[in-house]
C-alpha cells in the first residue's frame, strides 16, 4: 500500500468510493470498470483512474477492477480495517438516530457507551447498550479508553464537554453542532448540516435564474 | 455582484464563511480582519482574501471587512435571501430534529409541511406544524408547490418517494440516507454522515501511526 502518496483530495474522496462499492458488492458484484463506475458516480473515468492508480494497480485492461480488492484497500488506507471503539455524549434525536440505524461496524467503529444527562433517557436500551448517566463519563473513560466522542448536544454544550472529554483522554471528536471544536492535538470532523443546505439553495438559485 | 465569476470551489468555501460570520454577527462584531479570520477558521489569511475578492472588495486595508456587508453577499450568492420553502419526509429522528432545532430560516429556508406514514406520528405538532399523512403529499405538493423535500427515509425508499415527488413538481431534494438519488434535472444534496465518520479514522489512523 502506498499510503504515504495518497494526496489529502484523493482522501477525501474515498469514502464515496466506499460507499458505491459497498452498494455494488452488496449486491454480489464482483468487477466494475471504470467506465461504469463513472457513470454511476458522474464523474469521469479518467478521474475514476487517476485516484485509483494513486494506491495501485486494481484496473485491468478489459477487466476492469476487483471490488473486493479495492474495498479492502480503501478500508486499510482510510483506517477502516482498525478497531476503533466510539461513545455517544447525547441521546436527543440525532444521538437515537446514529445508536439505532448508523452502520458503524462496516466503518471499523464500535459503539462502547451511550450518555445523557437527563433522567428520561438514562436506562433507555438501545441494542447491547443502556444509557447512562454523564456523571459517569470520566470513570468510563479512564477504564474504557473509548478513541471517539460522537457529540450530539446543544451549540453551547459542545466546545466545554470536548475539553473535558479530552482530558480524560479522548482524542477523536464526531460533531454535529452548528459549533466548532478547537482543540488541539484533537482529531475532529462536523458534520455541518446547514452548509449542506445552503448549497442546494445555491443549486435552486442558479437554476431558476 | 459578480456572481458568474465566482467558482465551483468557492462557492462551496462560502457556507462556511457564513457560519463563521454570522457568529461574529451574533456576538455583535462588525469588522473583522483576514487575519482574525484566519487564525479563527485555520485557512490562511490570503487564501481568505483570495476567496472573498471574488465578489468584491470589502476588505479594506487596516479596517478590516464589514462582516454584515460580507454576511449579506454571501447570502445572496447562495441564493438564502430568497424565499425557499420545504417540507420534510420522515419524522424519524432525523427528521424530528430537523423540524426542532435546525435554524432553517437564517438559509432563507421556511418549513411548510411534515409527512410521514406511520399512525403513531401523524398529528404530532413541532411548531405551527402537525405531521400530515403521507397520502396527502400529491394534494399538497400540488397545491403548495414546495421548493424542496427533506428526505429523512430508509435507504430502499428514498429513491422511489424522490422520484414520486418529482412527479409532483418538486426539485430539489436534501437527502438524509446512505444512498444516492438519481433524478435527471432535479438538484440533490447528500448528508452522508458515513462519509464523515470515515474521515475522522482516517485521521486517528494517520495521528496513531
Amino acid at each position: 500500500m502506498k499510503k504515504n502518496s495518497v494526496s489529502q483530495s484523493v482522501i477525501r474522496r474515498l469514502p464515496r468510493y466506499f460507499r458505491y462499492l459497498s452498494e455494488l458488492s452488496e449486491r454480489g458484484i464482483t468487477r466494475i470498470s471504470s467506465k461504469e463506475l463513472s457513470s454511476m458516480m458522474k464523474i469521469t473515468a479518467s478521474q475514476i483512474r487517476q485516484d485509483l492508480n494513486c494506491f495501485g494497480g486494481f484496473g485491468q485492461q478489459g477487466y476492469g477492477y476487483n471490488i473486493e480488492a479495492l474495498l479492502s484497500e480503501i478500508k486499510t488506507i482510510l483506517g477502516a480495517d482498525r478497531r476503533n471503539t466510539a461513545i455517544i455524549i447525547g441521546m436527543g434525536n440525532i444521538g437515537s438516530a446514529l445508536a439505532k440505524n448508523m452502520n458503524f461496524k462496516k466503518r471499523g467503529v464500535f459503539l462502547i457507551g451511550l450518555f445523557d444527562v437527563s433522567a428520561d433517557k438514562i436506562g433507555k436500551q438501545y441494542g447491547d447498550l443502556e444509557v447512562k448517566s454523564s456523571d459517569e463519563l470520566e470513570t468510563f473513560c479512564r477504564e474504557n479508553h473509548p478513541d471517539i466522542a460522537i457529540l450530539s448536544l446543544p451549540k453551547t454544550l459542545t466546545q466545554p464537554m470536548a475539553k473535558l472529554l479530552y482530558s480524560y483522554g479522548v482524542k477523536a471528536f464526531w460533531n454535529f453542532a452548528s459549533t466548532e471544536i478547537d482543540i488541539d492535538g484533537a482529531s475532529v470532523e462536523n458534520v455541518h448540516m446547514g452548509d449542506s443546505l445552503m448549497l442546494l439553495c445555491y443549486d435552486i438559485a442558479n437554476r431558476k435564474g
